[in-house]
């Protein structure tokens, strides 16, 4: 009853925060430490007590108080925060340009740059489910930066001295511009550094299999049904070409992506910011970052919509699709190791079941699939999202690059553990494949020219029904002779069209 | 009583026919015909009876006796028929070259070219709910050209002299790469004759739009908040922006969709075909629609994948997403006539409803974002479908092309329906526009730079708890003098980044 | 180049009419006949030509020159305008109560019969993409059923007199809630009707498999791998509860479903309406159809939200996934005939390949697993459409209804298509299944209580890796005698839990 | 360029788990932690190394090595977790009366307590993309158990004993029913104990906002355009039903997830556990909880589909789909201050815009729509999942649970966010409701039995189009005395259904 009780109390809704306290050990454990030390922040609404040691301020304060929506599994993607470091690092040194001085401008940039090595992750608790253009988390980065430079520069936390989080961090700059502008830093980061090499492991991990599989021939199955034999590399051909698609549809989106909302600030028309401070920025990122990045020729489009993200998302389902396919195949191919298909031999990973002994399941197909199905669905999250911006602002922001984000990592990742766990560990078992082929009735089909394709149905069903070979079929209905049957039914030859 | 009789005895499987009977009614007439004559036709089944006016034969008529889903409305959709009428064309133009006589090529073009032009569109009466690989239709296709042949040559109908579904018109195909095949050249033709240049006209009309609007400055809405001011036109080229990318996305699918299956036969192999069928056929297709078509490098992907047709859906589903975005802002722009934001007229079509006089609808508005709602759904189904491909065959292509081509016709009408019926004869309502923009309060922002942030805030909050103008506010906190305010807060000023 | 000038002039738009043509073939004649008579109607708009033997008027024709979108198969579903035909005879009859004279009570009783009986279906030309409250679709109703009222009363059509569609068809009722009520008394009546029979009878049959099957002991499949054997009727038994259950849960449905807003007029308050109007509109309609109806104890929610129809779909989409697991199941255990699992023998409707003979498909798990995959884009559709409701009224009503009205018949119809000529036909392979389910090394797993799992998972390894069976890999390793292991391995001894 | 050195080198496999460092340090520390030490361990792969301080075992370690897919934040959920304590808990309970030893079924109780309380929970290091039946995590669960238990015993963890974690923490079970167990347990956990209780509160506000807004007329909005008055307390009381429906709907949802699979160990037989152990588990689970399971009828359907989580998320996402609209019709309403329709005064929790003074942002419905977004894409997520079970086993099972947890959580701390940050503090601006609703051209609607349809139609389009108030217009055309028009233009008369 004990446990009863913990649960139970659970309906209560201070309880509840006693009970699941465990999911916030996930967390960064600032949140939940009873002792802390606080400093006095204020904002325009009033006072607030922030942890004494954080570099945030008020504004994030108010935000963890205002959204306690999801905990920890729901903060700020950290590909996104280090993008934000980047944006502030590049607008500090644009900024300069246009008056920023330089010591500020500096240590923006040192502070900035402890964001994106990830060293400050921890001072980035706010999640996803806040305010829809992400403002809390652009006063976030602010806040942490504005406090970090000071504290470089010998200043006390909180003070906003020397190096305001507005006036400063964020010159020129406007939540509903620099949002985005992190998205698409993000995304194509990502994308570029994480997902096309794993594809094009996979990719390479599978055409490698293609070129050693290309003198086995296997029965072909349509509908799931035997059919014309083809070989074991032209089976995995088609797996190469979808891979090889899917990079290239993933790349194709990398164009609209590389468009930066910065300089729109808030609607899009650019006030308060300065002529020409948009494509400096887009430049001193692509410098940054090593990729191209170009101002967005609209900014309007680039604020109220997010068509970018919805397209990338649109071919991470493509390839999502693609391998739900090829996984699902190979998992088949491999069954048994009795029962089953067993063309392929899987590598062994983990035992496979608490309770069969010798078991070994496709535990690589499986965790890929489901990456597959939760990228289906980021899919459909991401486009009721991106359909509903609202005039001059698209409000799901946070959730858009939330879910473009975790396709991009569970599909590099998923298909990096693929790969390496799976692909590359794949045999033929070649006798099976053999055997299996030279069973089936479909090999009749090289009979269709010489016999016509009405004794061919003859030949094929009479087998079929007695369960004889189609060479014992044939010979029976005394088709073709012993010799002319061999001489024919060759799979070797039904691998390509016939010259002509 | 009568009603409740009539819809309950539905509830018995015979009588649902009779109730249901209206729905047949959108049919051609030819299948519930009571009175009708039949000819004898034999498969590999036995002997069937097929309407003796139709040139269908025993496979089709097996087909509408073993699917009976959906009814006429799921009909295997007419762009797609006349896709087959092409591809049977170019196979006849091809295998003429390769022995098939002459006068038999010549008739199978002159039937295909009825199937092509729509004349014998009612005798494709098959659902989409059928075989997974479209093999009925295929085989539709075969017996009504070959039929249609025969009787142009004055043979007899069902004879298969002397010309042969199997043996001539569909010689070297398989139902396998004709039908995927069928789809990429419905899904080109389609895309490129109706979607396009509707799309094309929205984009037009909505740049006529910004074009004119170009001087209206009114006030900015983010968060649905007042925000800074653009003008009406800086709105509308967000618009024109998300529908040229939208083109963009789309015309970036034909690629993939360029590529034919036609010569990979059951498999992927060729088998049964001859060397170069399948380049032939691709420049035939070309030449006889216009578009450009390849024979696709690797049959196997093409057979057993159909990714070109989820990539297609993923661009598709982004224009949706733009549609809706823009329509959206549209109708609540064009809200009132008194009670909402009033800032667009929108053109009276059509009486509004049934018991308010003088109410007006935005339902151009309400169709295309119903139209953007399917086809996102659309994009759900053909994800699904997409990923289940087996081995070297995926089994849901009836249902893909399906959804893909409901996708593009609905985009292409409601894009042109929109376009007419309402971007045209948009009007902005000035008065309105530019009463409530002197209204704002965010009007503030632009004094910034003079009194600061925090002082700004002041005069804005002020303004917003005692009902006052911007100027009222200012000035009864004496930060500036009536002609300093007037000089400063000038929305035209604030369309667009500070000069250097 | 016949063919392609015949698609190329399809970019002008108006020869795509002319390409398209075909596509309105399919549409009852009517819509195009060239040489058609017309009478004059005027609504609020001005002068409109309708044709001369129609029954719709002026506001039908108008819809039918603005919503010019996607054609005859987008027409709103016939299930609809029955529940329309219901509606009116319904409102009638309770006007008679309050005022309304009992001759045009009467002839608009009688007309609505003729909507009911689907006789009149070719009145109803308009499409589901129009206003998004279907306003046009209910005047489209008031206008045939007054003209035809009006005809059977020796009256002209057109004249409004002595039945005028807005004052008598459409006394005390708005689009608002006419058109709501309508998809409810749809939903309703073709789930009852339509939907839970041919899920019951699929329900039936595979219980008749089951229980025909309970003595054939099988192997297990986890992870598409050899596990512990399990009967035949063991796994359908499986089947039959997710059929089971899934009726349940659409019949959970109903209740919501059976809430209609009738009553509520334009938004939810009832004004000019009466009194008591609501519940006896109720009861009629429950009267009518047999089944019972109430009216809706809040109208705001019936008018501006469509949750009921989300939660039916959600339901329909349980169902399909149900369909597909088991149409996936039982096409695997069919695959064959001598290179698949073989374990089925499912009957052979139709000749399968066009190039392979005596290959037979599984074309009813096909179709059916298309069935699914509409059904759960659909149910995107459908969310999507759901959550747009803006204040007082959700404008997604038409794209909604058809959606749940496409589902439940594609569901009903596929699951008897695929009872009747899949499930009740489907034969155990009684010999491939014991000679497999004999090699499989997992009856190990029934040797763990006498040897230990270690022990036994190098029995199975040995096996495995040496190509034994169970006993010979026992033997060698001297684990047990032949006859202790006679003893001991029985599959039938695995089939449930061990007695205490 | 030090930046884009940090992450360029990132497209090198090794160097990214440098640059993505920062990703982990959201996990708990050990993983990342150099100087571990270790303890050997084996399985029937052979030996492994594991952190010497703790619990978990092999089999945990090898699925970390095997299993490197998106970080901790893909971690099993915490309360999926806590279910396992509770079932292992209770199965020793069970266990204990089939013989397993008194002081072995104490020490494992005691130990999942820990797991149940939380204290435990960074010995679960998993992430759900892993073997598709949740195996590792269950031996997870099995060694961080016995791990314990040894402990509290005195024995030497990684030594088996005394407590064995497959024989005794495991005893009578497999992974194929003690996952899809703790799947059921969680998630009626979490609806009972969180989601229910936040419906509950969300509905107590809006019902206490309908009470306090009963006698507030506004103008009503039909197609977003002006509409016949309600009052705001009945537009509420639209979103006080929809929410109350919700709550319906998911408690309906409890039934079938009460149903247990355990005691259908690997393919539902039951094999290798004891009959009536599977009861007594769910009586036990149901003791400790508090909530009433039952054990699953049939144990089949049970292990290969998830149609039970299936219908739960069709229930969250019919909730989603009225969360969307019930804050888009609140963030509307208070959308201003002074362009937008400003009936609503939402609360000002925080600075909206970090440029624009003054401005305060719907930002509560911001996240709440975020959320439903979310929860909509997790419903197409499981149902792909639910739909691809095979044969015995469905092998999508993290994927669904950890989707349907996401769902219940952010749908229940999102609605508990919003009550409390927005719902309760929204006020109505009754100055301005009154205003715009007498500026309103609908009231004429109450004319229309006094003056008629068409009267009454011209009134209102000539006060639209000369901008008159509907009086003026009305005496401006004769049609009544000023007396008369107040006589009968009163908003308050059209709330409701004439009294007969």
């Amino acid at each position: 009853m004990l446990t009863r009780t913990a649960l139970r109390t659970a309906t209560s809704l201070s309880a509840r925060r006693t009970v699941l306290a465990s999911q916030r050990s996930f967390a960064s454990s600032s949140l939940i430490m009873a002792e802390q030390k606080y400093r006095k922040e204020k904002d325009t609404f009033g006072d607030l007590n922030v942890p004494a040691d954080r570099y945030w301020g008020a504004q994030t304060q108010r935000s963890l108080m205002n959204f306690d929506i999801g905990g920890p599994t729901e903060r700020m993607p950290p590909p996104l925060i280090k993008a934000f470091g980047v944006l502030k690092k590049a607008a500090a040194n644009v900024n300069r340009t246009y008056g920023l001085p330089t010591e500020i401008a500096d240590n923006i940039g040192k502070a900035a740059d402890e964001v994106i090595s990830g060293k400050l992750i921890d001072e980035f608790p706010l999640v996803v489910f806040q305010t829809g253009s992400g403002t809390q988390t652009n006063m976030n980065v602010n806040e942490v930066i504005s406090n970090r430079a000071i504290e470089l520069m010998g200043g006390e936390l909180g003070s906003k001295k020397p190096v305001h989080p507005n006036d400063h961090v964020n010159m020129s700059q406007s939540s509903n511009d620099t949002f985005p502008t992190a998205m698409h830093v993000a995304a194509v980061v990502e994308i570029n550094a994480s997902l096309i090499p794993a594809l094009e492991e996979l990719h390479d991990a599978l055409e490698d299999k293609r070129k050693s599989f290309e003198n086995i021939i296997k029965i072909g199955r349509t509908h799931l049904q035997d059919a014309t034999p083809l070989t074991l590399g032209q089976e995995f051909s088609g797996y190469v070409t979808q891979v090889e698609r899917g990079i290239g549809r993933v790349k194709a989106t990398l164009k609209n992506l590389s468009y930066l909302a910065q300089g729109g600030t808030a609607v899009g028309t650019g006030l308060n910011t300065k002529k020409g401070f948009d494509e400096k920025v887009a430049a001193e990122i692509s410098k940054l970052t090593g990729y191209e990045f170009l101002t967005a020729p609209n900014k309007f489009e680039a604020l109220a919509a997010h068509d970018a993200i919805v397209e990338a998302s649109g071919a991470l389902n493509v390839v999502a699709v693609s391998l739900m396919k090829i996984a699902n195949d190979i998992r088949f191919l491999g069954s048994g190791p009795r029962c089953g298909l067993g063309e392929l031999e899987l590598p062994e990973n983990e035992p496979g079941s608490s309770i069969m002994p010798g078991k070994v399941n496709p535990t690589q197909c499986e965790a890929l699939t489901m990456v597959a199905a939760q990228v289906m669905g980021n899919n459909t999250t991401i486009s009721v999202a991106g359909s509903y911006g609202q005039f001059e602002l698209n409000v799901f922001k946070p959730v858009l690059i939330k879910n473009l984000l975790q396709s991009i990592r569970l599909l590099a990742d998923g298909s990096r553990s693929f790969t390496k766990n799976c692909v590359v560990g794949i045999k033929a078992n070649e006798e099976k494949i053999k055997k299996i082929m030279n069973e089936s009735l479909m090999l009749a089909t090289c009979l269709n020219s010489t016999l016509g394709y009405d004794d061919v149905a003859k030949i094929a069903k009479k087998a079929h029904h007695e369960g004889l070979t189609l060479k014992e079929s044939t010979l029976a209905l005394g088709k073709l002779t012993s010799e002319e049957f061999d001489a024919k039914v060759r799979p070797e030859l039904m691998l390509a069209p016939d010259e002509v």
